[in-house]
């Protein structure tokens, strides 16, 4: 059972491995908290002394400098202490075996991994065979999860629309082999929204649509119809190459993000995208760069998201430092 | 107006961009600051708590692991905390546009972006979009400006000589290409010294010699006449490629600075290199090593010179932290 | 005389060279040290204040994340700064010498270097040539010396068998290229073993072995008979494309530990490795794995074991700071 995996005994967040398996009251207490760190803007960010003493150790067997960096000044404001352990070009490049490194690590001692892997389930796995002190946050595996991008999308929805009932959610774009968008979907749902609505080509869009509980859109334009969100994926430019989709600037011909377009959505819709963002791909310029775009409160609140995991994760596993 | 980028409405240093724009109190303040850094040989480093809880961004599009770290230490002695962001690996190389990746660090609520670019003017560019709260110092932008290094080498000259007002100072090597000697010009002439000299091949002096308000000489023994401070530039082995040059050996035959050269100049005159030096080929072993050097007391200063930028200019900007 | 560089005038330690030179005295002080430092497993890793101020640099002019990684967690757990400098990027590369690089780096007023470097001899040069209060630790040069390791290895040593005198212990493995085998040796020698073995082809152990104070053996299972103490070392694969090692298959027959040939030792041995293993090469993973092994404690001692040196080595230097 996953969900236990990520809870202890009293019900409690140990690990954030992915939001299935968690319930509505553990995501708005991480939203919650991250209110508390959500700093105004121009307010002059200050370190709070929760993690002092600890170590997070962020082990990214993928490059990703901006997670990475993220995860870290997240950990900074919280005064812990970072180590950034780039794996691949460490010691499972000398047969070491996976599991080997993990144990290795282990012993030395850190508090928390930030795990990021090109595999599925990485995570899991790690989470699986840590010692008892030890937690782990994905910080994106495969096309498996990407919680904490979701949690700051809910943050950033919250913010801006309150109350999550009411709303109708339309994600654009590759769903199907996108990690961030599997996260989305079951947190909105797990959250009670109205409607999550996918949009996006056949290719790209899951063949399981039906058991994620979303509703299939082809057609952009009568998607966003009524939206009060939409999150715009980022357009891996390799499916291009894989004959998965046409080119790019068809592509922004069928799916891309206009200000015409956004007009189908409802009057205070906000837009929302996980970056980087390609312009006059899947999105226009005005459209990024314009009122209802809120991509780069996104980026802001995910440091304070960040901070509410990491702090709600070793503060359950009790007990001060220092 | 460049110099109104660079200062508050207070007249107080927001930025260092360039020297260009400051006037001689600026400099003159940061010397006076860097005075209360300095370290004594063999007295052991403090840290101070001046920066505590804030942030500072090491924004690198260039490969510089010496200057990087140089910051780095700075920031690390004011108590501040420090990201390394290497951007020549990160989003730039995914499609992003500059102002996209800037944008997005700026949400990360960085306090000061140190800024390494190959290309010119981009730290200009980069402080022109930065939130009101941030601050950016140019850590060196393509052939244009070098503000730390000139004031380093300023701290090194006032230790030695005191008053600048009787200095004649020769620059040595290629100054076209040079964005530290462009900063040491325009530092020593707001500084108000005597003179100015530059000294090269016709191909490495800057054709706007005369509007620099420097004397331009070919002959290094005569340019050397008299002068109390000598700063030799690095040659870019590059240069030689690009047939500007001649083989290295010919080059140190006209331009090296041997002991008998160094006679030329006043008895206390004192040599200067920013470093890496090549020996043999723009300075001989013997004076780099011998007693009127003080290319290692440079470095030294260099810790101290930009601990006092960091903290003017983070100070300006007013607030304790913490 | 090596062992004065190592050692201040009153005899304590100031660079951690190599176990060569140093007394029994100093490693059981450096191991008591230690002790204070050794986490209980499940128990919360905590910071001391003891080096807050001080600048840790790590100078890896080979690249070896693992090693870096616990120098690193070892400094940031005593409070210090860290930065992390890797020379095989910089400044080496741009032509300049070995001995103008440190001068910089001494100038940046680091207190302590800790050295990896695949030339032996390279952490001795380092020590000769910095400034009076700076200090140098060797993490690994060339073949010849990893006191570190040998030290972590007594460490764990200790922690299971109380007193070094009766103990015979048996290295196994490729003696000839190994720094840390070198180094061990001289350590179980200076705390009195009663006996030291080493087990591997001809090829790969080092004529001078009687020099070395063991007793050679080819049969791995006459070499275990009887001991307290297996240490398995690191099979590189380079070695057997180098035609000094048949396949990993051949080697893993005649010199695998596996159960069977566990039980030569004596019934309370126990089973040490550096790390990273290769199973099924040097080692069988019931072994490894097995109730016998100590690997992960190895690495869980290391860091208390760094902290010690470190601690001892800026201690010896005197004053509190901060």
């Amino acid at each position: 059972m996953r969900e236990n995996l990520q809870l202890n005994e009293a019900g409690e967040l140990r690990h954030l491995l992915s939001i299935e398996g968690l319930k509505r009251e553990h995501l708005e207490r991480i939203l919650d908290i991250a209110e508390s760190f959500a700093v105004l803007p121009g307010r002059q960010v200050k370190k709070v002394p929760l993690l002092r003493g600890r170590i997070v150790t962020n082990l990214f067997f993928e490059n990703s400098t901006r997670t990475r960096t993220t995860f870290e000044l997240a950990a900074k404001l919280l005064s812990a202490d970072v180590i950034n352990f780039n794996v691949s070009v460490s010691a499972t490049s000398k047969g070491e075996t996976l599991l080997d490194t993990l144990r290795n690590l282990e012993a030395m001692h850190s508090d928390l991994f930030v795990v990021r892997h090109q595999h599925s389930g990485a995570a899991h796995f790690i989470a699986r065979h840590v010692a008892p002190g030890v937690s782990v946050i994905n910080a994106g595996d495969g096309w498996h999860a990407h919680p904490t991008q979701a949690l700051l999308d809910m943050f950033t929805i919250r913010r801006h629309k309150g109350d999550f009932t009411p709303l109708r959610v339309a994600i654009v774009g590759d769903i199907q082999h996108s990690r961030v968008a599997r996260s989305q979907i079951m947190a909105l749902n797990t959250l009670g929204v109205t409607e999550v609505r996918i949009i996006g080509p056949c290719t790209l869009l899951p063949a399981e649509a039906r058991s994620l509980g979303v509703h299939l859109y082809h057609d952009l334009e009568s998607g966003l119809e009524e939206v009060d969100v939409i999150i715009m994926l980022r357009l891996q430019r390799e499916r291009m190459e894989g004959a998965l989709l046409p080119s790019a600037h068809e592509y922004f011909q069928l799916y891309g993000l206009t200000e015409a377009r956004l007009k189908r959505a409802r009057p205070d819709a906000i837009v929302m995208h996980p970056g980087p963002i390609n312009r006059g791909v899947e999105i226009a310029s005005e459209v990024a760069d314009g009122p209802r775009s809120v991509i780069l409160q996104q980026v802001s609140y995910g440091i304070a998201v960040r901070m509410a995991v990491m702090s709600l994760i070793l503060g359950a596993r009790g007990g001060e430092n220092e």
